[in-house]
């Protein structure tokens, strides 16, 4: 966009929101240019507003200079999907209240810009507690999640944000406002659009408002403890026979040695280092039962917390572990594939052996109890072989996904990364109608493509 | 259709199945006229495919001679939902394979002809189950469940289809074979067009098989009583208190006065006959706290079932309710309103109160927990101004709902009973912009109109 042009842009923005809610700093505005995973594209507008009828009107000056928008929470997807070349941010940070805990609903009222781990914080005073909780929860929003559908370590039993979700006000590219859903224990009015906005990714229109189902926090006495193995198979098979006998855990994190490496050396740590590690949850009166299973699968150690506050210090080796990883390489690339519980053990090793025959460092942790780990291949930005491998192990990965009936993202999302992959899982399963209906749906909501054009369906 | 274009069209899908799957004899064709709720059209032509492969064939037949079609699995709808004037009925009973129990991935893969009580006689022998449980799960099938997004009792607990579905195989009305959603714990790629097919009501598209989640059977013990009060409301805000206390039932019916008379007379029972009654499920854990709320909102007697026998007994007064009921007049509206729970005891004073000032029995009964009873209005078909109270009846009760943040449909869906107040509600809760898209999402899906035409969606 001519600097003209921009500068006409900043100042009609400026009369919808005030001028102190467009960003015009530099260093401010570069930070809207990445993504968690550095993806990079540069908008030629930020503007942050701050009721839906400034939404609304942004969109329209957007709509009349052919300029597109994508919403944005705290960036922190890993696709690519929050960063756009030449489009309008909206960043949603001022959508930033609770309005309503219902304590006989058990629902939350609540706007897109508020932080998980905040909204949380809010709710436990209540009582009550929103189970997904993605890896960035101390900075991501409800509306960031909603788009990205996004699960986390509590999923293994509580599901991903598709089950969470009862209604939500929408601005839909047209700048209308609408409702979907209703905040009820059941309604079987119209066609489902609430989980249509699940995962759309910013595709589809800006969430401004959501009803989240909320639940009581527990109060069964929960067991917290590592589990040690020798190889990485072994705590794949250990994790699909628990659920051959039917044995729930409210936490089942996979880590390898390289990870828990790299959160000792990075946090002064001493946690043990094996070839693989479980982080497990689990209600106190299944432990035994469970760690019957641990030992018949070649479990090493068992170390439980004794106490609230060993329990935590466990926990911090799971969620600090990508940021020790992340800095081990100049470029990282977490990966997201999704299998089948039963080829857990399969995919781990497939895993392990990838790395050894590309020579890739791939430290690898995640949420195994869902069949999801993330293979964090390790690269150097500045080899162009390196990065060619890494994409290879990526692909070797997914494409392994596809013919063994997983998926190619449990939670990430596809944004610009994973278009081309996604076709193919859908090609592969019988999905080609279905991308056709996707991308009348798109077209359907918005026909202009003002709407983080150019990604995910449309891409595909 | 004039009687050689009939005998035509029969002839050509006797190509298409083999004519022993053309239902051509008058009895058995004047089954599929009618629906649960004795909605009533005369359909043109009633085939039973084997296949897919059929299913499209006979799409392409109907699309040729512009006749519409309607999938249907037990014909159970209340709603007018399936059954359609001058349409091919597609009888969906010879998909009834379940494919795949997956004890480690903890679904089942099942067509969509499976009954839904078979459905889970089969699980039990793996020890597991499949939770929504309509009233009519002893002859409704997979299919008629995911179309209707159905609930029952068990909903209290564990939600409602929308909660339990997968991925389902579609054939759209292209004659194409899609697939929609993966197996898995998570997936991320594209739209949830699963969703969109769940209580879609035949309008979309024919779901010809699922992945359905299972869950292991409970292990945990559980007491079943009948708690009877004095009065409608006192039943309503002891259920408002239990939720407010975080006390979770696993059933949680409602049945009046003449509800229970009505079983007690059918079927020689002895049940007492209180003002209301609640059938509950409980943890035996919570048992004191919940009796102590009930208690405090007035509640006359508890009788716990003393063994599995008698918790039979006890289901029975509130399972076989409706047959009971029906008999007591020649008409018979079954309602189907949720209110938010905490309106739960002012809605049942609104419908006693109803009652007696239009002069109607309403004998009612339902799933109270989740703010869902189904008053259930008496009148006499001959007598015109019987069935005009009936209507009045019904519209107070919905725009009751509408105007409190409840909905006109819990669990039976739109059909074409309830499109005028489903566009109301709609209209009134900030929806109009949805229910625009919702019309799009069917002519994205069906442009030809072959799906069920003029109802539901299209008919608001």
């Amino acid at each position: 966009l001519p600097m003209t042009a921009r500068k006409g842009l900043s100042e009609e923005l400026s009369l919808i929101v005030g001028s102190g809610h467009v960003v015009t700093a530099t260093t401010a505005f570069d930070e809207y240019r990445k993504d968690m995973a550095d993806y990079e594209a540069a908008p030629v507008a930020v503007v942050r507003p701050g009721t839906e009828g400034e939404i609304a009107r942004i969109l329209k000056v957007a709509a009349r200079r052919r300029i597109p928008v994508v919403p944005r929470g705290a960036g922190t997807s890993l696709t690519g999907a929050v960063v756009l070349e030449g489009g309008i941010v909206i960043d949603m940070q001022r959508f930033n209240r609770t309005l309503k805990v219902d304590p006989v609903n058990w629902y939350v009222q609540v706007e897109a810009g508020v932080v998980l781990d905040d909204l949380n914080e809010g709710l436990r005073e209540h009582g009550f507690f929103f189970p997904p909780d993605p890896a960035s929860s101390f900075i991501c929003t409800v509306g960031g999640a909603i788009a990205e559908g996004s699960g986390g370590m509590r999923c293994v039993r509580y599901g991903t944000m598709r089950d969470w979700v009862l209604a939500l006000r929408v601005v839909l590219p047209n700048g209308r406002v609408a409702t979907f859903g209703e905040p009820l224990a059941k309604n079987r009015v119209g066609y489902d659009l609430v989980h249509l906005m699940i995962g759309s990714e910013g595709t589809l229109g800006i969430v401004t408002e959501a009803h989240l189902k909320i639940l009581p926090l527990p109060t069964v006495p929960i067991v917290r403890m590592l589990v040690t193995f020798d190889d990485w198979p072994s705590a794949g098979r250990a994790i699909q026979e628990l659920r051959r006998r039917q044995i729930t855990a409210n936490l089942m994190e996979f880590m390898d040695l390289e990870t828990v490496k790299a959160v000792n050396a990075a946090f002064q740590t001493t946690f043990e280092e094996a070839e693989s590690t479980l982080l497990v949850d689990l209600e106190e009166v299944i432990v035994p039962s469970a760690e019957e299973v641990f030992r018949a699968h070649g479990a090493r150690t068992f170390t439980r917390a004794s106490d609230e506050e060993e329990a935590e210090r466990f926990y911090s080796v799971r969620s600090h572990a990508y940021l020790a990883i992340k800095g081990l390489a100049t470029g990282v690339q977490v990966e997201d594939v999704t299998v089948p519980i039963d080829r857990l053990a399969e995919y781990l090793g497939l895993v392990k052996e990838i790395g050894g025959r590309l020579g890739l460092r791939i430290p690898t942790l995640g949420h195994a109890g869902d069949g999801n780990v993330h293979p964090t291949i390790l690269f150097d930005r500045a080899d162009p072989a390196g990065r060619a491998a890494a994409t290879a192990a990526t692909q070797e990965l997914c494409r392994y996904a596809i013919r063994v009936g997983g998926t190619v993202t449990g939670e990430h999302g596809v944004g610009v990364q994973k278009a081309g992959l996604m076709r193919e899982q859908m090609e592969a399963h019988g999905a080609t109608e279905s991308l056709r209906l996707m991308k009348g749906i798109k077209r359907l909501f918005d026909p202009k493509g003002v709407m983080n054009p150019r990604k995910y369906v449309e891409l595909a």
